[in-house]
């Protein structure tokens, strides 16, 4: 499909036409240095909107923020068995505090006289160096709870990087929440969970997901256990939304980090950490847009209206910025991010692929003809469709648009993930249904709950076990049954997929 | 002075009285990583105040934020000259990429194969790594004016560290633009002096400050000029309160970035760069605290009014705590931050101490005596005045003491400065004027404008130029005389202090 857009289109090739549009939309860009991006202005006001909807959302909840190093001493690091195991093998050393001439040649090189006694790692997470710190801030139960949450950049060293989706370097924020009892901390991981993660990626994303939790083999490297939140791309693979650790015990006990309970005796501190990146971005490019570009929901568009007045000549002009002007005023009042596009050099047509391209929901044209009679066109992004409406009813008929395009796409989404999920009981559809390049939409299956048995799914046919979701999508899924590749007895069906 | 809230005076050890003041007003902590600080939560929240504020003035003045890596390859820091030499001395080294098992003892250590063929440098700042991207966003002056900020965390390998004012890393914005003309990034340095950071430090934080030119000896490696913002401290030193540089053509040529003019002529682009960090913490509470604790202009405190319900029976309690919950849910429909402090196990002493070190503005106490007769107590942070007032009265007088507190310690602190500045023209005052150990307030004398005379100042006195103040504190101070050290001609006295 050949497109005015300049991205190549979903069918030609998904790949590109990811890469492509976070390109052409501005949304990030390449950096001089590996595997890092340059999050561009329009890109970052989207993920703005998105840190400020979640960071309202941890604050109703109760959280607040702080600020951790950037740092890890590589002694802490290692003070997790599980923990260094996940994260040793992709992480940036700091071993050098200055540099000097190079004495053999041009340029600099690290001071050999400024080595450090012990190397720094750039922060991956951060549970290391917050329960060193928790330990003396916590010394009785009424220290307890700690609800704090950080946003920070961390660095994981990929070598099969992706904008937006896997970088080395990524913001993010992390919480990190201390309790006095294993109870408690279940229900702090469960309300992120619910109440903060799922609202958003719901709500604001317009993305559904299917919540549950990772088998021992995917969950965070430290953890007792890990909830989650999956979701589907147009290519039919998942991608995890965010995660939600009930660590234990762990790294209070790496810590040694103990309070005194209400019973006067002393125990480790119980523990949770909770992420969500700038992968959601990937994931919302991912779940809405079309060969024209992004689409993006409403509510966290970074302009959720534009308007584009025409006129070939400076009077016509004058008319048709006026109006555009006095409309964009009324919009602003309601609350509404709205911009007026008055570059004169560029052709209507121009202005309308340039914010297809970057997903701007509504797009107003005030032309000189339409005026004449009292009217201009609305246009949606996610249906293609234009309306020609009297002058007086833009503005309520625009804010309305808001509520009816996030609602939409959402049910876009929903169905295409219901049209793309079935239940495979044999292992030859179940090969079958993976066999192909690409992915293949989510698969609920029995499995024996074995890690042998899961790793040799996932070698054979590149699915993984994205979730045991927390609430059977068909009541017929918590029914027993036998596992899809070993035969042995399972509870209850999991979701595999294909995941980026 | 002896005190009941656990900080010695600042008469007593002023330098003590801050590193205490900020442990025990729960600002921040000290961390296991040398030089690094915890920001803590209460100390956190009132920066994220900071935040917002400044950003709302960058937006309105036409910025927008974006995100670039915090890696900077080693190659890009040595090609700005006076850059390097500026930040070389004192930065973090990454080296590899991997950590692994010692093979020769216990622990990881950096995998000998994951070194890095070309080392990165953690951004001490961004210039090198921005304009090496702006080379591939700018082609043409139609491509101009580009006005992007970047809130970050930098690291600067500081030896003697001081939290807030002097740390390792520490969390800033950092503004960045690429303009056409000369005279339009002039235009741009001087809008962010004035418009963004002078109205915030001023209006928000109630500092005054005296805005003026660096001298050649004490401006940004690579700039052309600096702007600075002096204020004082009650120690009666200067602390830099935000510069904004006027960059020329340096790093544009540096990264070989030109643009066609308007004249179709290839010309180099012209640079701003800009920046505030988590220092202005630091300095908000060098200039207002006191010995009770932290002294917060309302504008930017965390909380802004606690309510202290009394009663030691739960009869009392029920009636105190109604009528604070009454009161506080009124203050927060006028937009007001306010906290209702029911824990029943601290003594009201005890409760005020606590909320005066961590510099609430205004307390209420509701106590059951003063409820029968329908009145409360207030009391203010900054003066310690305590008013009886007419429970129907309170919402609109604590309203009021916000603007009123605001407008006070901006006055106080303006009239310190003006008792502490002076106009010395003999070395030998001038000398003995900081023969001290400690601050000696601003003096503004003559200079002759060399850096040599500049440096035998400071060597002899710890004094340094603070700046070349704009605009006259005194119409005298712009006439000619002598300078104090050389007795050479000077154009306009320039203002000297000793320093944070």
């Amino acid at each position: 499909m050949s497109s005015n857009h300049g991205i190549p289109s979903r069918s030609e090739n998904y790949g590109e036409w990811y890469n492509q549009l976070v390109l052409k939309a501005d949304l990030a860009d390449h950096s001089a240095v590996r595997g890092c991006m340059v999050i561009k202005p329009h890109g970052y006001a989207l993920w703005e909107l998105m840190q400020r909807a979640l960071d309202d959302l941890f604050k109703e909840t109760g959280h607040v923020n702080a600020y951790f190093p950037l740092f890890i001493p590589k002694s802490f690091f290692e003070k997790e068995a599980e923990h260094v195991e996940g994260f040793a093998k992709e992480c940036a050393v700091v071993t050098h505090h200055r540099l000097k001439p190079n004495p053999n040649g041009p340029g600099l090189i690290p001071d050999p006289e400024a080595k450090l006694t012990e190397e720094l790692i750039v922060r991956p997470t951060s549970e290391t160096i917050i329960w060193n710190t928790y330990k003396d801030w916590i010394q009785s139960y009424r220290d307890l709870p700690l609800l704090i949450n950080q946003w920070a950049n961390v660095v994981r060293w990929e070598l099969r990087t992706k904008l937006f989706l896997r970088t080395a370097e990524f913001l993010w924020q992390e919480g990190h929440t201390a309790h006095a009892t294993h109870e408690e901390a279940e229900q702090e991981a469960l309300t992120i969970l619910h109440e903060c993660y799922g609202r958003f990626v719901e709500e604001w994303m317009a993305v559904p997901v299917i919540k549950g939790v990772k088998s021992e083999n995917e969950k965070f490297a430290g953890a007792d256990h890990t909830y989650t939140m999956e979701a589907m791309t147009q290519d039919l693979r998942a991608i995890q939304a965010g995660t939600s650790h009930h660590l234990g015990q762990a790294f209070a006990k790496a810590f040694d980090v103990k309070f005194v309970n209400k019973e006067n005796q002393l125990d480790y501190v119980y523990a949770t950490s909770w992420g969500v990146s700038t992968r959601l971005v990937g994931t919302l490019i991912m779940a809405h847009s079309d060969d024209k570009g992004l689409v993006c929901p409403p509510k966290l568009a970074p302009i959720q209206v534009v308007i584009v007045p025409m006129g070939r000549d400076e009077e016509t002009r004058e008319r048709t910025f006026g109006a555009s002007d006095t409309l964009a005023a009324e919009l602003k009042k309601l609350g509404l991010r709205v911009k007026v596009d008055k570059r004169e050099k560029e052709s209507p047509g121009f202005k309308y692929n340039y914010w297809e391209l970057r997903g701007v929901p509504v797009r107003v044209e005030v032309g000189p003809r339409d005026l004449d009679s009292g009217t201009v066109i609305v246009a949606r992004r996610d249906t293609g469709e234009k309306t020609t409406l009297p002058l007086g009813d833009v503005t309520a008929h625009v804010a309305g648009l808001m509520d009816e395009i996030q609602k939409s796409l959402f049910q876009r989404a929903l169905e295409m993930r219901e049209a793309n999920t079935k239940r495979v009981d044999t292992w030859e559809e179940f090969e079958s249904t993976f066999a192909g390049e690409g992915g293949a939409g989510f698969v609920l299956a029995h499995w024996d709950g074995t890690t042998e048995t899961e790793k040799a799914i996932s070698e054979q046919t590149k699915a993984t076990i994205r979730c045991i979701p927390l609430t059977a999508l068909d009541p017929s899924d918590d029914q027993p049954g036998v596992c899809v590749k070993s035969g042995k007895p399972s509870a209850r069906r999991v979701l595999f997929a294909k995941s980026y």
